[in-house]
């Protein structure tokens, strides 16, 4: 089973590896980082870097794809070349996936036209100029696409996949390997959830995601 | 503040970039991936490589240290160089943090030495050999020793880690922002939650989380 993951500079890097680590325990996958270009792809932050192994040329199909947020996903919706390849690979592919923004990235392909979908809580909105239909929910199946919320939902959503792919015993081996038992030392994970102050506080800050504190 | 995230080959993705994901965005972080070289590092499936961009004889010293876990692993616990790099900045850091295996790397540098610690749930039992009591909880505190279970459990650390430097609006902010409200489709995160035939199905692949079914 072959698994693409598409990368681009400034992608958020949980988006990517949280899925991968789930989905690589598929029996028989093969996952391969796809970039435009075979090289380091340096992620938001600039302070971590994960290897496109192919380029897009090279990769002309995939049984799964998979395409993380992060800031960059706002060029990538303008560059055609990406665009296409995401439309081709998804034309023969069997899931069709994205993690937080990522899922602007498959609108911007004209991929989610009339379709349910989520992206990023703080995002969410624009899936809809590209006539795709918000739904506040950490992982959303619409036929053969599969939206996740963001950055951390990626994990739970490659569950999802894990389980409709390979049965429940299987992804729940894969759960118990990964040691996925979620203890957060809050519940402050979604805008409903979160204290009033602090979803305000990101709403103001509402590139927070997209530019993590960090810098060089 | 300076966070060094330990690559070697053949560690577990997640392990670190988990918490990276979480720690990267603490006001003023600087996260450096530090290898024995610097060079993209292979992760224990082969099919994903992330960059260090220092050597550990760049970095002598962090604020944070972070050992993640993975299957090489066990080699790192016998290269004296890298050990001896452990201990040199754990001599002057804030907090000494493992994820998964990455509790094993401390405890043969010596760092755990009649310490309460954790590890993956498989591995957890051989603590004892090297002077810790292993403790099976997702996330353990000793001092400024900080251990996290199995894989996705760097992610909680992280949080309580956040809470404990900047606060817990701060904490919440970021766990709102990576949008981490965990909903897997499965209660199968641990080996007291998971169907016990899913428990005895790992125990006999006892090397399932070592060595991921994806291969080249």
């Amino acid at each position: 089973m072959d698994i693409a993951i598409l990368l681009y500079d400034d992608f958020t890097a949980l988006d990517a590896v949280g899925p991968y680590e789930v989905l690589t325990r598929l029996p028989g996958a093969v996952v391969t980082f796809v970039g435009k270009e075979a090289r380091p792809i340096r992620t938001d932050t600039t302070r971590l870097a994960v290897t496109a192994d192919a380029a897009i040329a090279d990769v002309t199909s995939a049984d799964i794809l998979l395409v993380p947020g992060g800031p960059g996903q706002m060029a990538l919706m303008e560059d055609e070349a990406v665009l296409d390849w995401v439309r081709h690979i998804d034309a023969t592919s069997t899931w069709t996936t994205s993690v937080c923004t990522g899922s602007l990235v498959l609108a911007a392909a004209g991929l989610l036209q009339g379709k349910q979908a989520t992206c990023h809580w703080l995002a969410l909105e624009q899936l809809r100029q590209f006539g795709a239909e918000p739904t506040l929910q950490r992982v959303v199946f619409d036929g053969k696409v599969v939206t996740a919320a963001g950055v951390s939902a990626g994990i739970d959503m490659a569950l999802h996949l894990a389980a409709r792919i390979g049965g429940d015993d299987l992804a729940q081996a894969i759960q118990l390997g990964i040691e996925y038992d979620p203890q957060p030392p809050f519940d402050a994970g979604s805008p409903e959830k979160a204290p009033e102050h602090i979803v305000e506080l990101l709403r103001s800050m509402s590139r927070f995601l997209m530019e993590p504190t960090t810098t060089a």
